[in-house]
């Protein structure tokens, strides 16, 4: 089982472990530190070794920061950690703050004398984020860098991990690494620049066509590169990673080098060379004599992918197709009461584990009955674990991370006999999700021009959803990866070969969430027929049914019926070889025409 | 008759103008000189004391300049003028290029040695303008402020206008000057500015409740204006423009100066002064000790509409819709043989004046027979007039300015037999129009994030239209006015109040073009009925209606048709009792259900 449902969280330890860090940042002569969630390479997981955040605070949200004074702790989360976070932290050593209300450099200018030293770990923080803050302080405090004294004081911290670096093979990475390699070479000598620095971890594996397992839902390495622009690559990582099979793999273009080589290695470079602001460590930025901003090179070519990458994930999501409908078939007959969201998520995880397949879960699944189900960020865990809902709704935002693709998919199910306001509200969330599967538009946009497409049937009836609609998803790598997004701050153009997904909801607070997820792909440009210019589009990945229960097809314009019935013969015919006999039936009612 | 159609162009004279213009440029030690169309305001329509442009070159576009070396001269247009350039100017004399593909700086660097100076006038350039077009040349070359030596060598320059001004009555104004002035300087005092400099005639006119006549198509007076953080103003424009009833309506608090004061009174002002890079002359900026870029404050509430700006504006639109109709009803009656564009044009205009309130038109009429009809920005002239075109399209693109508000309309009508491909571009047209009326949306969004909404149905087809879904329309004011518009450029949030157009199209080359253009309110937020949120949504101003003959009804969805028969409905109650009765026949046939 790869999720897990013990509640993390140590909040009693926390006023201890508070008082030995002040004693540190005393003997460092400072007044305050920055405790971040992030490790050096930004990700959404991090290694045990990196959950510094949680050690000191008990607080385990995928984002925030905790900044020590000697007289206040405060811990900084943004709007889905509220009630998580007075939770799991004690609230008699640490103050809970909102990220989006209380600016930091505020709330530190309010606590401190003019002139104070506020330390921070330089690997732990971008450029641009300390950028930005040194120019709210206006001068007013300082910031240090600082070894990081968590480190110093934590005991047991596990070690960084080893986990082992293998080749991707050329059937799913479609393109060589020395080919990448090539083509980015010439965009560093097109810009002046002799190297580029890597501190992503996915660009790394996406150019060396190299996969890893550091850290949990994606298989990634942590690890540092700098790309000349002859084409070459210095790898920095622990060398326990490697194998021979790897170095084979890497050629004479690419070397392995450990950990401690990368520091003389930026020192060593002597013209312009790029480092990406958003995303890299301001310790590089420090290393390097002529850092320039210059975007990583390889998020645009990553994010497009090429048609092995697409055939890989297109098969990759009719393998957990066939899982989901195992899954939705045994939900449908099975006995509800007394089933929790426990019981649920690792059903489904067993059945996506049988496709003999499944090198890990691509995130920990969303599972929320009833009122849960509104809590968008809900994780299931020990303490907050319910049993269904009867007469209500059951939302459930899973995926699977296979070799040959990551998958991501939400659906949500009737328990019970579903009300009238479930099935309007679930339609107008479905019309959303097929105006946007739809659409035809010129090359050119990007997701924060077409985002209205997916919640104009909901805010016609007063209705609206805070999270963007969609995500870019990658090929075995992040189910979450940049650049572009279809949302208010998607402002990259969508290109043919991102993948990204389509998730339209809606949130009754305290009573039901909705969530309906395809992921799709982007379309070349194509003329449609008696058409005079060529329309992008979004070809569908997901195969699994929208429950027919909660749709009212008199809301539906005949086009969207079209569109919903013609999927539903879609996945049938794509499903329907590889199913049990059971589940066989169910799927036959399962995509009956609306 | 506003109107008119004679070829304004000269461009035989302009060999012998470039020539004298040139021996001045020697005289005065410059390598080059810049000529733009714009004059010290920025705005679409200027005086012909400024018309530089088309006295040198015969060029008459509305935008463009006109770059003079003494070996070439090069006069830069954009998409819309690539063929009427062409026509106007001596192309032995001047060379015409792209202004979207040739840059300026480039073009300049590539003629010139390094070190070369040329010349410009700073009244006729914004502060932007120049400082991209500085950081653009890198030091390479040099710009020079200079007097204007086309003025020099113009021997029978206009005079700048005299056009008199007059109060705008508080019934449409809606809010007094003085409260106006007393909430902007809170608004100055609030960032540290002693004072703003005005130089948008619109803003000035808006914020002292005057009206003017120095230019055609809309109600402006050229002025520039000093507003301070006490809510005084000094005003600068020619004194002739004033009269006893306005020096009693601008009261104490508002001081009228000739324009020779405006440079001493911007030298006295001695700390922090907002002025807008975006539009404010470069001599403005020059003028002033600490100029700070600030956006001009009158902008934002003059495009929010008050309830009497509103109340106006929708008497103006109603009486329009009666002058419209008749027109309407009148051209379905012609004996179309033989009948031109410029009859059409002559024919509407003269039932708008019948209306009695006419004060000007807001714009020269857009009247394309067939294919004219597929150039966007068609001006009809002398030398171009077509007869109608049989079983083809007539597209009519016009607007009034009364006392109560100013007016924009487009309608596309059948003259003959629609064939098929007419009457499916037309509905796709019309569904884009219809979905952007019917939209509702949360408080916050952009243009740029609703102008696919009509566009969805164009672009599914493979059509689009290149220019913009909407822009502001002003209260008795300009007919195109900023900040916020509906198109890929739209980043200022829609507000209650900001009254914009909704006018999609589409364009077949050489054969016809279909626009169809509402004037829309955006409305307060409501939540609707059953809903958790308040949206915005839009009020439709414009009520004349839209050719049944061009709509195939089952192309529409049931919502889409609903729409359109109840604006029909509406149109025939609106306008019914004020129309003559052959056209009282036509209407009830013009908004019969579809």
């Amino acid at each position: 089982m790869f999720q897990t449902f013990t509640t993390p969280s140590t909040p009693e330890t926390g006023a201890a472990r508070l008082a030995q860090l002040r004693t540190a940042l005393s003997q460092r002569g400072i007044e305050g530190f920055l405790v971040p969630r992030s490790d050096a390479h930004q990700g959404e997981n991090v290694a045990p070794h990196d959950e510094r955040l949680a050690w000191l605070t008990g607080f385990t949200g995928s984002a925030g920061f905790c900044v020590v004074l000697q007289d206040s702790a405060g811990v900084f989360v943004d709007g889905r950690y509220t009630l998580q976070v007075r939770k799991q932290i004690d609230l008699s050593a640490f103050t809970p703050q909102s990220l989006v209300n209380d600016k930091l450099s505020e709330w530190l200018l309010a606590r401190l004398p003019e002139g104070a030293r506020i330390g921070y770990d330089p690997m732990l923080h971008t450029v641009a984020e300390l950028e930005a803050l040194e120019s709210a302080l206006e001068g007013k405090l300082s910031l240090c860098p600082t070894e990081n004294p968590i480190d110093a004081i934590w005991r047991d911290q596990p070690a960084p991990p080893t986990g082992k670096i293998t080749p991707y093979p050329i059937e799913f990475a479609g393109v060589s690494s020395a080919e990448k390699r090539v083509q980015l070479a010439t965009t560093l000598r097109d810009n002046d620049l002799c190297a580029s620095v890597l501190t992503l971890p996915d660009s790394i594996c996406w150019l060396l066509n190299i996969r890893g397992s550091d850290i949990v839902r994606a298989p990634l390495v942590l690890a540092f590169a700098i790309l000349h622009d002859d084409a070459r690559v210095d790898l920095f990582t622990d060398p326990r990673k490697a194998s021979p099979e790897l170095l084979d793999h890497l050629g004479d273009q690419v070397t392995l080098h450990p950990n401690e080589a990368f520091q003389p290695a930026l020192n060593a470079l002597k013209s312009r060379v790029g480092i990406d602001k958003k995303t890299a460590p301001i310790w590089v930025c420090n290393q390097i004599q002529h850092p320039v901003n210059h975007p990583d090179p390889c998020v645009l070519p990553k994010a497009r992918k090429n048609p092995a990458e697409l055939a890989g994930t297109r098969t990759a999501h009719r393998r957990d197709a066939v899982a989901m409908c195992e899954f939705l078939a045994w939900l449908a007959q099975a006995d509800h009461s007394g089933l929790t969201e426990i019981d649920v998520v690792t059903r489904l995880e067993s059945f996506r584990r049988n496709t003999n397949a499944l090198t890990d879960i691509s995130f920990d699944t969303i599972c929320g009955a009833g009122p849960n189900g509104a809590i968008v960020h809900y994780r299931v865990d020990d303490s907050s674990n319910a049993e269904l809902v009867q007469d209500s709704l059951l939302l459930v935002d899973s995926g699977g991370q296979y070799l040959d693709g990551t998958t991501d998919i939400t659906r949500t199910v009737a328990i019970g006999q579903p009300d009238h306001d479930m099935i309007r509200a679930f339609t107008l969330v479905l019309q959303g999700m097929i105006n946007l599967s739809m659409l035809r538009w010129p090359r050119g946009l990007s997701g924060q021009e077409i985002d209205a497409m997916a919640r104009a049937p909901l805010w016609a009836a007063g209705f609206d959803y805070d999270h963007g609609t969609g995500h870019g998803v990658g090929a075995y790598l992040g189910v979450h990866e940049g650049p572009a997004s279809i949302s208010r701050r998607g402002t990259v153009a969508l290109d043919p070969g991102m993948i990204l997904s389509n998730e339209p909801g809606y949130y009754r607070e305290n009573a039901w969430g909705i969530r309906i997820e395809n992921l799709v792909v982007v379309t070349p440009p194509e003329t449609p027929e008696g058409g005079d210019r060529a329309m992008l589009g979004f070809e569908t990945l997901t195969w699994v049914p929208i429950d027919r229960a909660l749709i009212d097809p008199t809301q539906l314009t005949p086009v969207q019926q079209d569109w919903l019935n013609s999927y539903h013969r879609a996945v049938f015919e794509m499903v329907s070889p590889h199913v049990s006999p059971a589940t066989l039936d169910w799927l036959q009612r399962a995509c009956a025409p609306v």
